[in-house]
């Protein structure tokens, strides 16, 4: 593959996250993960997760009944290596959870991607906010 | 072409769709897609609609006196032929009406594209969506 | 560089437009625009600045103290000659000033990019809106 095949597999990747998320698809969307994969979301008043199946079980149990939109803009892409590549995404997510509260929010996720036999893996991933905006809620 | 070109051609022809869309240049937003072609805006509370001409008159009468903004994400696009091609992007659209309706909405184009003689058309559109608030209006 | 990698190199001039302006890294910002920039917002309430430390002076005054979120989306970039380009960006963005005065605003970014020693600069940005809401803030 050439470098630019490299930016647009990258870019696939992160697309996939996003609308495998939204849409649900939990089985697709652990399959994006390095099985060691480290997620921190704690400077958006998140928690740091390691390992693909517990994230995706933690937010089966939080995400699964909410509905969500979370739509990644701008990639900063640099190959790292013949494997290995960094990335910024600006993001813009929704999440409606069955309560009635609602997140409005914005901010980037800083990422490392690894690539697997079968293709490129999203390896690390963490979260930082611009701003959010909470409303409605059963309290 | 090589296959990136093809991919960015494809990039700018959804570029154009949205942008002459919502600046209401309709014999532009014409010229973007297949004579024949689909659009399914069933799911999303619309219609289905075959041919560029009977579309475009169907916009022009329902949005050329609101203001629009159709905002697309994440192509996940795949040539599967020399003169072919599948996308799906991720939509972020405001529509207000006259009457001060008001729609907030989130979803995802699936469709296909043919190259024609002077390039890359739209052929069919179906729309999918994740959430749509609605607001305001004179009811 | 192949032209693909001058349109991948303009996106990431422009990715980093949008967030270093976010996340106020003013000298990072400066260095992204030619000594001579050419900066109208006039057609979205804005002025006409020239010149790139008087456009950064005015946004350090004008956003230094207030949340923003400049997202951009679709480019369609067109290479000029070998060190020139033309590009259209979507832009969505959020400003919320210290009175609490929040605009929501949707647009185009029409802008014109240069080649010069160390990497492509933007030289010239001129801002149209679709549509932008204002609410809150002390008065």
């Amino acid at each position: 593959m050439s470098a630019t095949d490299d930016l647009e597999a990258v870019k696939a990747l992160k697309a996939r996250y996003f609308r495998l998320l939204d849409t649900k698809d939990w089985e697709g969307f652990r399959a994006l993960f390095t099985d060691d994969v480290a997620i921190d979301t704690s400077a958006a008043g998140g928690t740091v997760t390691t390992g693909a199946d517990d994230f995706v079980a933690f937010l089966v149990d939080v995400l699964a009944d909410a509905v969500t939109v979370h739509q990644g803009h701008m990639p900063e892409i640099e190959l790292t290596g013949p494997d290995s590549a960094t990335g910024i995404w600006a993001l813009h997510d929704v999440v409606i959870f069955p309560t009635g509260l609602r997140l409005d929010g914005f901010g980037h996720y800083h990422e490392t991607y690894a690539r697997e036999a079968d293709g490129w893996r999203i390896a690390s991933s963490t979260l930082t906010r611009l701003h959010q905006d909470f409303r409605g809620g059963d309290d």
